[in-house]
């Protein structure tokens, strides 16, 4: 069921000094910053040769990640996204597990523009995973 | 600088039920466990397309993991470790601009046979980094 890993997401409390380690001290290839405000962070993608670390800022008032930027005030890695070809069927399946997911367990439309779900971390050792539903390549 | 991620490695707890999390819950294809003695951890390799998940337990009294695991004890996100072609050049580079390399800064081979460093979680938005020197593919 699991396809690609998509991305490794880093909750970092300034962005732009995120960016420069990244870009200056690692040599790694970063975009831009993109402003999210539907999803309530600034996100940069720092593109590797086979995935992407997602750096993400906080951004208006209600920010999903402002709690764990709250526990973590380093920041820290916030959770990892793995494809999925058919996002409903892979809800189902882990429902029949036994595994929560997150909110209401309806997919919503992630940062990517595809149907994402968040899975509990507690279900799968601390990690909070997030499935995207990813067009074939 | 940075290559590929190699991978991204998650302590925890009980290795067996971690296993069944991701083979039979998830769905993903999981390696046979491969004990590490002179790394103190039992190891797991969840094979995805494009990179590998690492499910590490602690093997032994001297676990370099066994503190993370007693602040986190269902587990957690450890480590990404990403891939360079030159680890002393690499190594070189960072110290040279002030990065914190962990131990005494010689590389030690790592749990794949490769020379490896780890980079301190301070100077990375609370992300513990692992440097792997892989040969060019």
């Amino acid at each position: 069921m699991l396809g690609r890993l998509n991305h490794v997401a880093i909750a970092v409390p300034d962005l732009g000094a995120a960016v420069a380690r990244y870009r200056d001290t690692l040599g790694a290839s970063v975009s831009a910053p993109q402003a999210l405000p539907e999803h309530g962070v600034t996100v940069v993608f720092v593109e590797l040769e086979n995935t992407k670390t997602e750096l993400l800022e906080p951004l208006g008032e209600t920010s999903p990640i402002a709690a764990f930027l709250e526990r973590n005030p380093s920041g820290g890695i916030h959770h990892m996204c793995y494809e999925v070809d058919d996002i409903i069927a892979a809800r189902d399946r882990l429902k029949a597990q036994g595994v929560r997911v997150l909110g209401d367990g309806e997919p919503k439309t992630g940062a990517h523009g595809n149907p994402v779900l968040f899975l509990h971390p507690k279900d799968f050792d601390g990690t909070l995973i997030e499935l995207e539903e990813v067009p074939a390549r």
